[in-house]
């Protein structure tokens, strides 16, 4: 098996780009990038107005949203700075989804003034929201369903029951009748229980509740959903044994339950949303980084100049990143290294006890599956600082799109004329 | 037991305090700082020359920082912008412990410039070192015992073996030896192995097998021991039932060891350094946030305004962070709670199942042993903003130390004007 196929960068490549943009940095693939969405949207073109509302959280940067917009997609916003950046690449209201939890009330003022589509984590928060922004037309409500929701195949996101999301099945009736009551005329439907989930069918069966539930609650209720927002949660196959989820085999598998649940049972056109983040870039970029040191201790590692504050994943979970050392694909894997960073915390591994070609001062190590809950979680612990992110273009061309944070970024909520300095001579 | 004992602030101050700034803030105690290093400075003062070097990545604020300095303390740096702030609140070289690993050549060079005392974590860095700064008068090694320190009772970080940290044994010899014929002539030996550590033995072990290599390293090798760092690691009660640790016992512990293998072998004077963070300001910060949500699904919810951007330890490491409600500490503790922010990740809880009094939106929650690894550590993941500092002066007025981020700092590194702007109207 190749692991290395999905590189779109060559050893030769990055040594030059270097010159320019020095490691460590986060490079991301156009092409890549609007090719997998374009394969989600045909995946669920049966349906009218499916929408993936990329979720933001997974790489904020406007550049890669922008091209997600241009392939249909919306976003997926849960902060004041996630809507101001939707905003600022010119999404329409309707294409921003506002799912929140614990929510302060400018972040909902701001939601509502942008027309986006509010997505109620709790029902207490229909007063907080009529107080502070007011009723919208259009209103979702996240579904949490507890223990009605607990087999062993599904890796949810924690056990719904210990979740802080979303409403119960009972406060859903509730939910929606207030709405109703209170002038809301456009309903919606929201979960989101799983997590980089690969089994479909974990992901069908999500939409087999959320169908069921809204053919319960429009019955009951008599009023119509618009949508139904599946969550988001396709996983992507970070150890190289692992299998990416066949879109085309869950639209298929989702269609035929809409079938079944939703057009025979008159409560079509129902569109159907998602709100997936890490499948729609996590695959499309990766984490260039350089070899600086080596160490023989009682193991062996490898130093490289990026560290935690660039990729959190492996360090805080223990997550599988695959490495490729550039220039070095076809070698024999017969080096077991610790590929470390210099962040003064022993977690700060990018792979422990890892096999891999001999490596060398200088080299270039390219760590997949960077391009989703990357750059975005990165800290300064440390004084450590962020990494410049690069998108390659479709012709080709190499694009700075953040650039690399500076110690003066570090220092800029700091005042250092204030008393601490005053008796200071410079 | 009064759980609540060392809050130096009550709800009506907060309530106050809070007009001006806004909560959620860290808020740190000057006296209490200053008393506690003078504690530490006193259970040392048998030894001349004792220096805590502070572990700035613990709280790294000049403001900070600089009471620290004015008690005697040091800082101690592994990074560039840690050594830049050491700069800006004015300590001399010799009062910087510069102990790094896999380092870059840039900040070998801004230590060597600034005269810090550089600790060096892995025998290959000799030639680096001196390719990219020069070789210093004074030079440190980090000490890794490895499978020589593997005890039971002892909270290592991880295993010493599988630590990424400092020479073995045998590397030291070679190394001391090295940096003499290249023109050393001051000395200094390190280890960091304990983290958060309650027991005193585990403390006084340490510096028991630092003493030993210093009688073997001496008489090995002629040269004269000037300083060992016992590293830090002095942990703090984070939970009620645990006891801080006797600073003035170990301090005594640590003089018997110090009398028989040191000054008996005719190895003193030799100063004792320590590089103590958390210990230092860790039980004097507390983060501050008011109750602005309540939610009751299968479990009860109070939602904070500060999220895991202000405080990573208990969504990281699940540690237990104690929270007192202001104004309630007299109230029993019936209800049971999850404590949340809001970030948009189901780990982002302060506390699971937490007997507290019952909780009212706008109640101040004190969230204690912040004043370490908290602000420090946050992210901003999900667009989440870390909150501002304040420090109450020893004369009672309340100094905003640090200013909260706005979502202009978060934008600060992107290009608004770029390419992927270059078509849009505004």
């Amino acid at each position: 098996m190749n692991d290395d196929k999905d590189l779109f960068f060559s050893r030769n490549e990055i040594q030059k780009m270097s010159k320019k943009f020095p490691t460590p940095f986060h490079i991301y693939d156009e092409k890549g990038i609007r090719q997998n969405a374009r394969r989600l949207f045909r995946a669920f073109d049966w349906v009218k107005g499916f929408k993936n509302y990329f979720a933001v959280k997974a790489c904020p940067n406007p550049y890669i949203m922008k091209l997600l917009k241009e392939e249909g997609c919306g976003a997926d916003c849960s902060s004041l700075p996630e809507l101001m950046l939707s905003e600022r690449i010119g999404l329409p209201g309707s294409e921003i989804m506002f799912t929140s939890n614990d929510t302060p009330a400018a972040e909902f003022k701001k939601a509502f003034d942008l027309g986006a589509i509010i997505n109620l984590d709790d029902i207490t928060m229909i007063p907080f929201l009529e107080e502070n922004a007011g009723i919208p037309e259009l209103i979702s409500f996240r579904y949490n369903p507890g223990p009605l929701r607990r087999t062993a195949d599904v890796n949810v996101i924690g056990n719904p029951e210990e979740s802080k999301y979303g409403l119960t099945r009972e406060q859903l009736f509730q939910a929606y009748k207030t709405m109703k009551t209170k002038g809301s005329k456009r309903f919606g439907l929201h979960t989101m229980i799983v997590s980089n989930e690969l089994n479909r069918n974990a992901l069908l069966e999500t939409a087999n509740m959320l169908f069921d539930l809204i053919s319960d609650l429009s019955a009951k209720l008599k009023i119509h959903f618009e949508f139904v927002n599946l969550g988001g949660g396709i996983g992507i196959p970070y150890r190289p044994e692992q299998k990416a989820v066949d879109l085309e085999a869950l639209g298929r598998s989702i269609r035929s339950a809409y079938t079944e649940k939703i057009e025979n049972r008159g409560l079509a056109p129902l569109k159907i949303f998602m709100e997936n983040g890490r499948v729609m870039t996590g695959p499309f970029g990766y984490l260039v980084t350089k070899a600086i040191h080596e160490k023989h201790i009682y193991k062996e590692y490898i130093g490289v100049d990026a560290c935690m504050a660039n990729l959190m994943r492996p360090g805080m979970y223990k997550a599988y990143h695959h490495i490729t050392v550039l220039g070095k694909e076809k070698e024999k894997k017969d080096h077991k290294y610790d590929i470390v960073g210099s962040l003064c915390e022993n977690n700060d591994k990018f792979a422990i006890d890892r096999m891999l070609p001999k490596i060398e001062m200088g080299d270039f190590l390219a760590i997949h599956n960077a391009g989703a809950h990357g750059h975005a979680m990165g800290f300064n612990y440390n004084g450590k600082l962020r990494s410049a992110e690069l998108l390659k273009r479709g012709d080709g061309t190499i694009e700075m799109i953040r650039r690399a944070e500076t110690p003066q970024d570090y220092f800029t909520t700091l005042d250092f004329k204030g008393s601490a300095f005053k008796d200071m001579s410079s």
